[in-house]
């Protein structure tokens, strides 16, 4: 199966909040089962008080709907959860439900979304589509939000640092890192740790070793063979740690240490690791002292390496001050460069951990930053700004009738009816403004002047727009896939290409100006009347 | 499997970071492979500024472990990212391996943790117990956060409001939401409205109905059979509709009130509920309106139920000012139930949600609430106010020698050496302070004053405890099991015993005391002494 396949066996239709279960058996009691519904699924504001958001999810969802079924041993379940004189034909009802009348249009997979615009517009039997809502949520929401966060991270960092996520360990469960891992690659990230989201998903995966490799060598340890040969193969094979101990006399003189300074057990580390990696070496640089023993020791075996025709692949450094340190860094690989002739050693790059949120990651991004890749983990995965991206499911229409909410909380209010959205473009390619219009409209023309409701605005406006893009696609229709799923490389360069069309004034991190998301007079008429208590 | 029966296939060994894999291939190319090694999972700072944790996910630790094993197809795909030149040998060590050579002493679940205390004691070959690291953090850390937030919301709500969670549509990916319905009720709520966790996992659920289902209803609908029968099942069956049309207008004049304002779709709605769940009715009040429309047509709704002998369960409010609604409902329940005789009527649960945090919820436990359920989503799932534990595991032996890592941050550097926990006890039975000495060392014994050295601390002091706790249990010896799993409800318990025997001082929500954790005078010389250069 499809989704086993992507590590999502979780995402079963029990995964799901009891209430959709006494509802299904309110509406199947009511008669109401197979009336044609439709839900919205959207959000009403941006996440992390910005102005944006990320599309994200759809490919889980597509994949949880294909393979919808209640399995016996969950409708046996149902049964002991609900009244013991349920009629035995309901369950009947739901063993044989499955996604073959669901029709849902979305947003692509890295679009650009807007509050109010739906992502999935969700159509089918009543019973099943509100059956659908948690699990749908659940897959859409967090996609988004890390997918989102990912971009802002992107945008503060700039097109040119290589950004890694590694906040597996921190994420908010097993599936949680899994997720976002592969959404905050959506979302401009360059790699990840998680080796899961590179075997099922495709993402780029990075790492090299951590404190407890160099913490586990004493020094006293004897290699099985300290041998290698050069990278070419031609020439003999060389004691690597013989090797090392003659470049670490030569640096420790350069840089004014004692030779007994370095520690030997960290010296051991890169040695074993360079001699089961020479053409990735990195040295982990901080498990004692950056300066007096990791520094040293990195230099001693990059020389060596260097000396057999490999070039080590970058240092990383996991505590203090890492914008400091990586200038200071830098300054010696050019010096130490100079010194023994290896003008490759000046450009080695530097990674940094520790920590990282929107402010230190400014920081380390500002102009002249000597650091090259920046590994991020609890900022990325649990979106501390703000850790839930508050999606909602809503009816729109049932029976082919407008529904809405008319709470009292005017905030909680719905826009009724089945909907089509565009997005109005100028003639710079650039997004102006989204429309939501009622599905039954003509859609608007490009070049053609009209007559909009924006979104909290008392007064309407007028907008001419040099193109104009449908924005919510077929996918699945009668349960059928309509054309595949975009790979996720595919929806990465889709997100990053979306961004570069939207006005900067919309992507400043902090009080951005909002991106107008407008209503035509036809559906604006129509909330207007349900408000009113016109007839549902 | 079991694994896949707790729904939880995707913790699977390939979800690691990069790096295990790769210092997996320099520990076996350095001949250390299967060496004997020690690593701790701890953190370093109590979650949300308290000053207690929860201990929780070992279950789904011994789970992860038991069943650990490399697929073909992983090591197939670790060749791939792994050099072309590696020994095909590494690889049949991968396949090869599992847990029969791995011990873990862990503390139990539910327990009190505090920083520093090893949740997790992991001994076994170098290269298996340092690839465990990742998805061990990832299925402790969570967990973890998860009880302890859940833990602080039940010591603000007190011990008689019931706390629902119904988060799963705002956790961070589905198995986000899974870990959440389980921990929180570990960590004192009393339901959830996840169906899996109860499915799989035993937690009690809740759950009735959503705005979706009142809007669906228009009031023109037939329902198929409007006909109920007396709870007691003698007698006629009545039309409910109809009787339900008749007390609302008793109701309507009551409470002052034109019989056309209450919605017709939501009494509808209501009705039709009823009619599927005569014995567990609860009108979701705020669709429309909670004065002119929801609660008349549930107290006529209620109060027809009631002519066949049924007790309506509740009413639940999604919206406004939650607390003031609860206290006008409250009276109305009570001159309607005095009014009609239905003295039962005032006693209804009022269930109330929407975005509730910990200022919100306080506010709704004060004394004199009429609120008695809580229903809480974002707050407890995501764990806003700090959304990751922060976790580590930690080198503490290799080869039986003490490892530490000695970094220039302080914060970061840990305590060497295979350990052993105690807790030391009042005569009252309450915690003073967890003790860490080294395995070697004798157990401290009750009564007996000790000289320890509290963290943090520049001087020693004295303590003598009345009981002295083993905090550290032996949970898999060699890969075997050495006792079974206590249940989740028996965790929960043993969660909410530990609490208890707590000083309230450190239970503090805001500024509590810090418990003391302590070295033994052994320990605290080995740390000095590896500090000071000592020999490793």
């Amino acid at each position: 199966m499809e989704l086993d396949g992507e590590g999502r066996a979780v995402v079963r239709p029990l995964l799901t909040d009891l209430y959709q279960v006494t509802m299904a058996l309110g509406y199947w009691r009511a008669g109401r089962a197979c009336e044609a519904a439709e839900f919205e699924l959207f959000f009403r504001r941006c996440p992390f008080g910005g102005s944006f958001a990320l599309a994200a999810g759809l490919r889980d969802c597509i994949c949880f709907l294909r393979s919808f079924r209640l399995q016996d041993a969950d409708v046996q379940f149902l049964a002991s959860v609900l009244p013991p004189d349920t009629d035995p034909e309901f369950f009947e009802h739901l063993r044989a439900l499955d996604c073959s009348g669901v029709t849902v249009r979305a947003l692509p997979e890295g679009s650009l979304a807007f509050p109010g615009v739906p992502l999935l517009q969700v159509s089918g039997p009543l019973l099943l589509v509100q059956l659908l809502e948690t699990p749908l949520l659940c897959l859409v929401s967090y996609a988004s939000l890390v997918a989102t966060n990912a971009a802002r991270l992107r945008l503060i960092a700039g097109p040119d640092k290589r950004l890694l996520e590694m906040g597996l360990r921190r994420a908010q469960g097993p599936d949680g890192g899994f997720t976002a891992s592969i959404y905050s690659y959506l979302g401009g990230f360059n790699s990840s740790s998680n080796t899961l989201s590179r075997q099922l998903r495709g993402v780029p995966v990075a790492g090299t070793l951590a404190h407890s490799f160099v913490t586990s060598f004493s020094g006293s340890e004897v290699p099985p063979d300290p041998m290698l040969a050069p990278a070419s193969s031609e020439g003999p094979r060389v004691d690597l740690m013989a090797s090392v101990n003659l470049w670490l006399k030569r640096v420790c003189i350069h840089l004014g240490l004692k030779v007994q300074e370095p520690h030997p057990g960290e010296r051991a580390a890169f040695v074993a690791y360079a001699l089961a990696f020479p053409r990735a070496f990195q040295g982990l640089l901080d498990s004692y002292s950056v300066r007096r023993s990791g520094l040293p020791n990195f230099l001693a075996v990059a020389l060596a390496l260097g000396e057999l025709g490999y070039r080590a692949v970058g240092v990383r450094l996991d505590s203090g001050d890492l914008l400091q340190q990586a200038q200071e860094i830098r300054g010696i690989f050019r010096t130490v460069g100079a010194q023994f002739q290896v003008p490759w050693l000046e450009s080695v790059p530097i990674a940094v951990s520790n920590n990282i949120d929107e402010k230190e990651l400014a920081r380390l991004a500002q102009k002249g930053s000597e650091v090259n890749i920046i590994g991020i983990g609890t900022s990325v995965v649990t979106c501390p700004k703000q850790p839930s991206m508050g999606c909602v499911y809503k009816l729109v229409s049932v029976g082919g009738q407008p529904r809405m909410k008319l709470t009292e909380d005017p905030e909680k209010q719905t826009l009724p009816g089945s909907k089509a959205a565009f997005r109005f473009l100028g003639s710079d390619g650039s997004f102006l403004l989204d429309l939501l219009q009622l599905a039954e409209e003509p859609p608007p023309k490009a070049g053609q002047e009209l007559r909009v409701w924006p979104q909290g605005a008392q007064e309407p406006c007028t907008v001419k727009p040099a193109q104009v893009e449908l924005l919510l696609r077929l996918c699945l229709q009668q349960g059928q896939l309509c054309e595949p799923l975009p790979s996720l490389e595919e929806s990465r360069t889709f997100a990053q290409q979306s961004l570069s069309r939207l006005n900067p004034a919309h992507k400043q991190l902090q009080s951005p100006t909002v991106y107008p998301v407008a209503l035509s007079e036809k559906l604006r008429a129509l909330v207007d009347n349900l408000s009113a208590g016109g007839p549902l």
